[in-house]
């Protein structure tokens, strides 16, 4: 199932995404879930075709925790071994924002990066998960792009401005619920430009070990966001440009970029 | 005015202590606050007394930032010179606990100590403040312990693991909305004996350029809290040890120290 948030007249629903039996392979319906997604969702009866809906960022989570260096190749190009272990950081969740809403470049950073990432998302409050239990406490996937200050990056040793930023999280286009994270095609386009092309089978640690590592150390809740490090090739972004993460099966987040005021 | 949270025999509830009219001096009342303590708070007409509730962390934050090496003292002990910037980093909410609630160690950890701190409350959606109004948007003042497996943050460079166990942010007894930070003692004893002390006039980087520099980069929402660093003579505590942290008109956080099973 496809899990997303949307906008629409009346507020802001979590629904499921599914073909418009009317007009199978052509329409998408938007079908309101009851409350939240999490659990066996239920269904208001509600439903609105895709273009009477805005996507949002597919889920408001209490804490966005990312790890650094889990591809070999972004490891070296940083200047790194991988590491043995998962190095964690956090996000704001102030920084989280949705599909084609704008990442904006604060006036105090000189480069302003891109970093495409498979993001998953927490199904249940969880705590210690053995890593053959990994995936199952997830809800599903999604695209996250892990937006940072490099320059700020480099001189603050902690990475927590650099990377936290109000826009620095963009998040979607939806949650995924069923699709295999073991291989999956990652690209990253500036304006068009292919940046970053990776596969997730080249994590250096696994969906199932992240989620197991971080659960070691603090209780995740539903909606927690993890994402799983980005590939070789990042790059700055300047305003006016638009940038995309493609994840296989998950579609595309697709931001643009403009200068802060 | 001092506000907790409390949990009684109904519930949780916000509260505003307060001298009993009957016993001034001797005995306090809580006095239950309607819904939050954000703006004016109202008052449901509900009170008990100190002895019928149990204070829990006063406010659970959707962010805790905090700030390293924040008095010249502790940033030498650490082998550092004070930073110009403050450097940022996070604690998750899930590491929040309440006064008299026991911190875990946990196993995979040699060392974990104590760093008593300053904290200060959000209490209004924020960015960019001026550092000349950075305490007009503050709810008011508590005490934290920002607990730091020592050995994890050594080895890992960033500090999310080491600081964001389960257990390792004690916030409280309480929020003084009224205090003046600018002058307050700090002491952290561990089992009565005197670890660290100091004063907030010692701070680097003031309350108010602390709210204002974070704000820059990110939107702070009511409720969320800042630690605003430790002083000179942090170290490790033991398992049957209980660890006290007091600042000038603030009162005393105390935690028991437990081993995680």
């Amino acid at each position: 199932m496809r899990l997303a948030r949307v906008a629409h007249s009346e507020g802001v629903s979590f629904v499921a995404l599914e073909p418009d039996p009317a007009a199978p392979g052509e329409k998408v319906l938007a079908i309101e879930i009851d409350q939240h997604p999490f659990g066996e969702p239920t269904f208001t009866g509600r439903r609105w075709p895709m273009s009477d809906v805005r996507l949002l960022a597919p889920i408001l989570p209490t804490k966005v925790l990312c790890v650094g260096k889990n591809y070999a190749e972004h490891a070296r190009e940083m200047g790194a071994e991988p590491p043995e272990n998962p190095v964690l950081f956090m996000k704001p969740s102030t920084s989280v924002i949705g599909p084609n809403v704008p990442i904006k470049l604060p006036a105090d950073s000189e480069r302003v990066d891109f970093e495409g990432e498979l993001a998953v998302v927490i199904g249940q409050p969880c705590k210690d998960v053995p890593e053959a239990r990994g995936t199952d406490v997830l809800l599903g996937y999604t695209i996250a792009n892990d937006v940072t200050a490099r320059d700020q990056q480099k001189a603050d040793g902690q990475w927590t401005r650099a990377k936290g930023y109000d826009t620095f999280c963009p998040l979607g286009p939806w949650i995924d619920t069923a699709v295999d994270p073991g291989d999956l095609g990652l690209r990253t386009e500036l304006d068009g430009e292919l940046k970053q092309e990776s596969r997730t089978s080249l994590l250096t640690h696994d969906v199932a070990a992240l989620v197991s590592s971080v659960s070691r150390v603090m209780t995740l809740l539903p909606g927690d966001v993890l994402l799983t490090g980005t590939p070789a090739g990042v790059g700055p972004m300047q305003p006016g440009q638009k940038v995309s993460v493609s994840i296989d099966n998950l579609g595309t987040l697709t931001n643009p970029v403009q200068q802060r005021e």
